[in-house]
């Protein structure tokens, strides 16, 4: 014990040396390519490049690629022959333009493509955006080592609004953040832009994430004061050569709270004229600001149901002070009440639906993924497909609030799948689908705007997000948000060879543990559909005997609603039919006990503790397989990872370890926490062969993790 | 201006490549040595090292010697003659006995001595601290590139508790930290260890820091809790073979927060028996526990005083505790109470004074360098010298809550030598001398317990320190700590070196400007002797104005004491008279109008607005010269330091230059601020010559900052 400890500390002095693998530089790692046949066939292919065009997105293309050229190749290449040829559509010379033609012609904008013609490699698009992206393509092919002597390559995003929305607010605190601080210093803006502004432009841009929302969406109305703006300017200034556009979350009583109004009431002319000279002013500083997120009449947020007026008023009311600037409004359909004592799963779909073809065109229902709120798992929200006359934009949560935190590998690309690929309609109609526009979507749809917002993972930690494996969850919603029919296994395969390593063994051990991780934390914290089970405030571990929080859908008791005879939240019709939300094909899927899946058969059914499932084991006994597989395979993730201890570098390598080690303790934590508790209903033994949880229930219980981050 | 921007912006990218001049390494970088000429030298003079022993100490001081060769040298020397030879004198061999004891014969405890012999040097020390600080020694000579071919140094410490006090809290705020987040992540220890624990521990080791303490001083009773004595005890593991002993504040009130007694009354046998067993759990984990630094019955802190006890009854507790273990208390002075309407200046020696020789011999009191809180300038404290049988710990503040926070670069050294040389009896005994032991000081002094502390100006921001030049102050408290008898300017030379350039035009730039840096922050902020007129609560800007706070001495009305005849805080005999705690030569020169320095003058004294000062100008036009020559001297820091363009790296010029931008404004609002506020009283115009303030009063006093950081 004594020795382990002290291998590791000298090991960790390697931290500080110049070629500290710190995790700064994320998936953009320009070192020079190992294999030498591979870089032979490279340095061959590329041997000179020609940027054609001045933009300043053009620019940071063009120094993008002379970096990375420099790096993965030894040197920049400045050769005659087999060059690489960038540039606009227009912008590129005579010589190739039939060819470009033939190859570009369904490029839309931010599309780009990359062929092979002749001996040259030609990068193009119809627009600056374009190109950009199209060089971190290519990029990306030198560094997941891919052949490029042949390409024919034509990409353009399904989605036009990529977003992260960070929720962090000017103390610098980060709600729901587990790496640090904001990475916004608020205080020595407009001045000091710190270099890490452009470094997070650059890596939302090799993703295509083209939007970011600075500001909490439990909003603070001082970013709208003008020194505040100032700031954002800068932000929107150093930003605009990627190609991402600012936006701000807007409170909805900042003309109370900023411009000394005595009301926010939506159809209050001196309301109305305060937002709109709000908008001007903001638009005089950003030209092309994005606009705003709204939560309202949503945990304890302002918002129009103060003065008796509906989310489409209160949307309407930005949306008319934004539009002559092109802006648009982002409204959180994240709604439920106190004072409703229908079930949380059916009040946001009961708000909204009703209010379809209410909102102005420049509004976007912003939906959560699931019903509730970011759990592990969730089945889809039953709003997707079913508001045809407004535009919906998927809310994902990147940050792990419920999933582990900053301190669990939880691989969420898969978890997101499986809500994009969810059907809708019993006929193949996709959530994915129903966020495309008019004419694209495989369910009627009457608008053209489109987007996907993810909550940020990212902080002032040294390694962005507080845990190297947290960079996958970002890079892969970049990812998916560019092209949601990509795999989670190709996702993960480029993000492990840009990161990690372009060897087999590494890119094989880490993808499979990849993507057994999303299942693995489900099994451990809240397996056969059960949610919801994390303590108070923080979500830090388990809390699934609390019940006498103030708000009854605040308690884990709401949800799991165990009993002597059972567990699980009947939903069905027998229950509170929020199953009756969904279309007549889902609902005979769920709301049969047979046919629904067994991840969600405690989400919708309340199940006796004897029944048996279809494993044949009783209930009690696959939730406690569940658990316990779930413990084991985290046990098995970190002897999968310490077997490539030598094909890591050593700080990586120490980082991750120590994660795996909390990660394997938590998860028995969660699993003896949640058993300890259930067992006290179902009064039935851990079943043979399994190890006895190692505390009784009391001493979960009196855990208290009064500073536990991110609340 | 655009093209500006732009040209920062491309520049800015670099930040993101392998090579990032980010400031992590602070000054222990060991690029290859540039000069030719030099690298020869040491080459050849450094053909191959051993290294005698093997404790943990001295394989982290062989670590590091080897990290710091191979990149100093080019490669790490492997040769037969010409060697370093490493080793406590008990472990070299025989051959050089006669040589080392002569050489060594004075060596103490963490002493170390350096010598040529024959054609070897040798590194040695009694104990295994001597050597680790003996190794950075040598390294600090290469990296400041000195002459090394004919070494004869003994070096050892004047005080031997050389701490950091970290005002960090359990949630990771910092209280008046600028610097992002603390480094500790509680959340996360024991089991993950964060690379920058091991990075800090080094840092302070190459200066001769052997404590930590490592929350604030408005302590938490909850770091006394079992699972966070288990973080604290990894801590410590980790810093011990740097010599580091770890310490944590202790909360008076802890016996009923945690022990859940009705009492913290520290004459009661249960509150005792609590700390007792307190203290032997703390010491069953960590061997070599410090002790505890209180702060008590100060603004808002539980202490004695609550049970009618003294402060001499509330160390003495605690120190009972650990004495059998070898740890001290840290029992601050910093105390004044609202219900006291003594002039606050008096009022710590007024409670500390009268207990001397009642304290414990473990028990040292730790003293805040001036009567009032850190101001940018104060006389030294009137304790200094006051307790001889009680040992006085210097409580320096590195952090820079007075002093321009995160975005100023002030040099402190100077003003902490100030204070250290302060003459205490007029016969030249100096602050510096009464906190050495008995035999040593040239004051009287019957204790033994010698120790200094620095309030930290540490985060986990990725420079560590928020801005490059705040590395320095933290670098030349750890010099001073070691010996007071250092100049500031060699303290800067030697940071300057090792953290900026060798080159003769970078060194002596940088040096003239940070040595006068202090100086000037004075004269824009409060000069001749004025003192906290900052804006209330985070202290960040100014506001003399402010008069309406609930205790009157938080009020800068209280400080100041501007009014239609003058300004300045009468505190001779016919004001508060708290000049009466000084020596009496002291008094003889403070209370004279005539003699007392300029610098003190409105310290000590209520002067009238016309009257003359020694510049023949009137205090009006003196005071508006300072103000002036203050924000002017700062815009010829920014020119200074842009003249050094193409001498430092792209990064850190750029980083260095923004926060130069942001003092040189911050200089003109401080004195336009101040100046406008006290015009009000003096009815004088601004004299000829100098730029009008940009607004007027009402202007500034509008101005607000919620999220200022660091409160």
């Amino acid at each position: 014990m004594v020795k382990t400890f002290w291998t590791l500390l000298v090991g960790l002095v390697l931290a500080f040396g110049a070629a500290a693998e710190n995790g700064y530089r994320l998936w953009l790692r320009y070192d020079k390519i190992g294999d030498a046949a591979m870089l032979v066939q490279y340095q061959e292919r590329i041997q000179g490049y020609r940027f054609f065009g001045e933009s300043p997105t053009l620019q940071v293309a063009k120094k993008e690629l002379e970096m990375a050229l420099a790096g993965l190749l030894g040197n920049l290449p400045s050769g005659g022959s087999n060059q690489v040829i960038i540039g606009k559509k227009t912008d590129l010379p005579q010589l190739s333009g039939i060819a470009i033609s033939l190859k570009t012609k369904d490029l839309d904008k931010e599309g780009f493509a990359i062929f092979t013609h002749q001996e040259n490699t030609i990068i193009t698009a119809n627009d600056d955006a374009g190109v950009l992206y199209g060089v971190f393509h290519f990029l990306r092919l030198l560094q997941t080592q891919q052949e490029i002597s042949n390409l024919n390559i034509l990409e353009k995003p399904k989605l036009d609004r990529r977003i992260l929305n960070h929720w962090d607010n000017l103390d610098r605190t980060v709600e729901r953040g587990y790496a640090g601080f904001s990475i916004w210093n608020w205080h020595t803006l407009p001045e000091y832009l710190d270099p890490s502004y452009t470094d997070y432009a650059r890596a939302n841009a090799s993703i295509g994430i083209n939007g970011t929302v600075l500001t909490n969406v439990n909003a603070n109305a001082l970013v709208l004061r003008p020194d505040y703006l100032e700031k954002v300017k800068v932000l929107a200034d150093l930003f605009r050569p990627y190609n991402i556009k600012v936006y701000l979350t807007a409170r909805f009583s900042a003309p109370i709270e900023l411009g000394g109004l005595a009301t926010a009431d939506p159809l209050d002319p001196a309301v109305q004229q305060w937002w709109k000279e709000k908008a001007d002013e903001i638009y005089r500083l950003v030209p092309d600001f994005g606009g705003f997120v709204v939560k309202a009449n949503s945990e304890g947020q302002p918002g129009p149901q103060v003065y008796g007026r509906s989310h489409a008023d209160g949307a309407n009311l930005l949306a008319d002070a934004l539009a002559p600037h092109g802006g648009i409004v982002m409204w959180r359909a994240f709604v439920y009440s106190a004072e409703d004592a229908t079930d949380r799963h059916k009040q946001a779909y009961n708000e909204f639906v009703p209010l379809d073809g209410n909102f102005r065109p420049n509004v976007m229902v912003q939906v959560k993924n699931g019903p509730i709120d970011f759990q592990p798992r969730e089945p889809a929200h039953p709003i997707f497909g079913a508001m045809p006359k407004t535009p919906l934009m998927m809310e994902f949560q990147i940050t792990q609030e419920y999933l582990g935190q900053g301190t669990h590998l939880v691989y969420l690309a898969p978890m997101w799948k499986e809500v994009l690929d969810f059907d809708i309609d019993g006929k193949g109609s996709t959530v994915a689908s129903s966020l495309l526009p008019t004419g694209q979507a495989s369910i009627p749809q009457t608008s053209s705007l489109t987007g996907i917002a993810g909550v940020a993972n990212i902080g002032n930690d040294i390694n962005w997000t507080g845990y190297h494996f947290g960079q996958a969850n970002w890079y892969a919603f970049g990812r998916l948000a560019w092209n949601s029919d990509l795999s989670s296994e190709k996702i993960a395969e480029e993000w492990l060879r840009m990161t990690f390593s372009n060897k087999k063994t590494v890119v094989e051990t880490l993808k499979t543990l990849m993507l057994a991780s999303h299942e693995t934390c489900v099994n451990y914290m809240t397996p056969l559909g059960l949610h919801h089970l994390m303590a108070t405030g923080h979500h830090y571990g388990p809390g699934p005997w609390i019940g006498d929080l103030s708000r009854p859908e605040w308690n884990p008791t709401y949800y799991h609603r165990a009993d002597e005879k059972g567990v699980g939240f009947d939903r069905t019709a027998t229950g509170s039919n929020a199953i009756s939300q969904y279309s007549p094909a889902v609902q005979a899927i769920f709301s049969s006990r047979q046919h629904c899946p067994e991840k969600y058969l405690l989400w919708f059914h309340h199940v006796g503790w004897g029944e048996k499932l279809a494993s044949g084991k009783t209930l009690w006994e696959e939730l406690c397989r569940r658990y316990y597989q779930g413990a084991t395979d985290v046990a098995d993730m970190r002897r999968s990872w310490q077997s490539l201890k030598k094909e890591v570098d050593e700080q990586r390598f120490q980082e991750v370890d120590m994660m795996l080690q909390i990660q394997e303790k938590e998860a028995k934590w969660w699993r003896d926490a949640c058993l300890t508790y259930f067992q006290t209903f179902s009064k039935m033994e851990i079943p043979e062969g399994f190890e006895k949880p190692a505390h009784d229930l009391d001493f979960y219980k009196k855990l208290d993790y009064p500073y536990a981050p991110g609340h």
